[in-house]
């Protein structure tokens, strides 16, 4: 089982226009130190914290207990203008543990309810361990650099990634009957989240994509810490760009 | 004129991986961080920065001088592990004034050329005027709270809102003949950027997604400075949600 | 005129303890990114920030109009959980401009009532100018390192240094028949702000100090704008530093 | 046995002015930003950081390991333009634990020696418990709002808590033969660190400041880790405030 955490800033929307439109300066940096505070406290537990869409994230959760998440909380919470909401779920399959952790969320009241306010909720034992691994896929476009970044308009070069990343997007939504989620890390770097995938599954995903024309390569690493396993990928992609710099898999476990 | 400025990262992705692959939660959180620091910085001049993939920025800088320009850069500089270069350039389009700043940027240095450092280049002569006005489009999904936000799980809220951002971005990209840039802002807002527009211009844009699916209301703000062009968009957009909340445009001059 | 604002967070006891004692590290940590919050955003119209006791902030705002101080005003408390209020004053003696100041805000209501927020509040005409050149002294303590830092316990340094900036406060609140303000601005470093004063006069102070055994070097800048007074200050500790690094004045006009 | 933690920020002062001096505002925000920092990631393991001079910081550590504080160090300086080192030492009377620590990060180079960066040390077992509880005094000013804040100018209240830390750090620095640490932690608010010490001790500390003209009242908190003695403290501080506001002592074990 692998454990994910929803985490959602209450009733947002309405916050940013009340009681009249926030400058949108003050609404841009306050999301990113919001994200910023949230990576860097769960990163004290030895976890990964994504960036849905400014406004909802996924930590991978594995091995912090409920008392680490409300400690998080309790922080933020403290701290910023706009609360946040916790869920917290597991499953085998981190996209499925992460439509459990959003139905527990639904079930404690819409986002945009004022009165669902620094919920923290979850489906299963406290205490109990949760320690699959969780694989993390580190995917990077060759050449980019030279390729795209110093020739074209920074806009272009910001429109070729977003294609790259709905390609991807769209080939791990459908890849071998299981639906695989992929996040933008920045730069022109995404990651997939997986358990019990090997190599050549991954090496099939660049292979296709190749195919569509977008050369990547992927670094993979897997630990039950997700920040473990994140670094793993990342000194695996390293090793990649060492030696041939092309579309190849390395897997570090 | 609109006068724009991209902001980049100096040799960010070597310094990501020097001397080893860094945590990458210290990744993420420099990133936002960064950002955030930019938007207040430029707030202070009235100006909006957006932003293209965590190591690149575009400033819709009309009425920022050279010597504020400066100020903020060595603010960063100072401050940050990583530096900044900057290159500003204008054009009656920004999509065009963002490529010739890209241009001057390139002639610079690379993006990972270690000697580029804390440059800063422009194409005009300092302490001359730019007060074209730049109009700024809010496009928001309609009812996505009721519609996805609540019902799905967070993650395909997430990709439907890329497949938002891919279909108006795709639209904008080849728009009546001119190429118009899109950028995400977070949860279910996005930003275009023009000049000399008109409402049944953008109306027409999100009748044509409204076919494709995808349910848009707009507000239009328009100023010299951007940042109360985007101020104006936001009230434009509050007054479409407390009115019809529909697939409408109101643009505030 | 030297211009002074002084900048108070709202109601900011009774917040820390509502509606129970929050976590001291959420107090902590916020009042200290809520001061440089405030320097970033001052530093980009060359004013300074300094700190009185992490709850209220005097900036000396020579040159800073009344619309940036509302724009500073609106983004920080868009973005935090306690807004804050501002009261603006001159007088050829710095001293004297904040105690104008204090009336202001004193006459817009306690610090600690719920309803006197987000004030600003101003005794001149707005749009007047004010040009007088503010002296920023720049004290700091000689070879500390050696003597204090490298051999005695963090906290006897600490103590030590609460010594040496007791003496420089009680020697500049009588000196000359003049009341100066001094304040901490971290490690063995403190500043003094003046107008119109000498070299000499300065050395007087360190010389008495050297008596009370406590030897100082000042380097002094002086500008209308004090971001500016005090970068001179600094380049002027700098040289004393690089030539003798003693007992001694340089005065940077 | 109590275990403190030495922060450093490593070689700081010379960076400050390397190449040349650095603009004060980028030194200011980011020293505070530093200690925000240091707070959030100490607290997430239930330590509260107190700073010393704004360059070196206490923690009071008990029950973090050294793995945490290698994680804490690695996510500071993978960061920071600075990076910090650490030592950790124990003894049952904290002033003596900061003094053995001291000593160590001595050992291991001057804070100006430009190799000594990064320095994790420590002189106990790893591995091994350490779990005596820490007392945290809370001293604040009795109706400091009312006599002080909303009378006087803010630099004078400034001057008057200036004063009255002074006589608690001195009173502290004698007082029955032990040598107390002091730390001001913003407003009127003063911490002190001990252990196994009574109420009584604490209502004859406050009873001796009243004779020297300064009302304080205090609340004791004690527990092994530190941000909950913390949290007692200040719990017990503001029943104080709610029965008599006035110059008592209360102890919440």
């Amino acid at each position: 089982m692998v454990q994910t955490t929803i985490v959602q800033l209450d009733n947002y929307g309405p916050w940013t226009v009340t009681p009249k439109p926030r400058l949108e300066s003050s609404i841009l940096s306050f999301q990113s130190e919001a994200y910023a505070f949230l990576v860097n406290a769960f990163a004290m537990y030895d976890s990964l914290t994504l960036n849905f869409r400014q406004d909802t994230f996924l930590v991978l959760s594995s091995g912090v207990s409920i008392a680490q998440h409300r400690r998080i909380q309790t922080a933020f919470n403290d701290r910023y203008a706009v609360s946040t909401s916790m869920a917290i779920s597991r499953d085998s399959n981190p996209y499925l543990a992460q439509i459990k952790a959003t139905k527990l969320l639904h079930a404690a009241g819409s986002a945009q309810d004022p009165s669902r306010l620094e919920t923290l909720v979850f489906d299963f034992k406290a205490g109990t361990a949760d320690n699959e691994a969780v694989q993390i896929g580190h995917f990077d476009l060759n050449n980019i650099t030279q390729t795209h970044t110093d020739k074209e308009s920074a806009y272009d070069v910001h429109q070729y990634i977003l294609q790259a990343q709905t390609a991807l997007t769209n080939k791990l939504a459908y890849y071998n009957g299981t639906k695989i989620m992929l996040f933008f890390i920045g730069g022109d770097n995404f990651v997939s989240l997986t358990t019990g995938k090997t190599s050549d599954f991954f090496q099939g995903i660049i292979d296709d994509l190749l195919e569509e024309g977008f050369d990547f390569k992927v670094g993979v690493g897997n630990s039950t810490h997700s920040l473990f396993a994140m670094d793993k990928a990342n000194r695996a992609l390293e090793k990649i760009r060492n030696e041939s710099d092309s579309n190849k898999v390395i897997f570090i476990r």
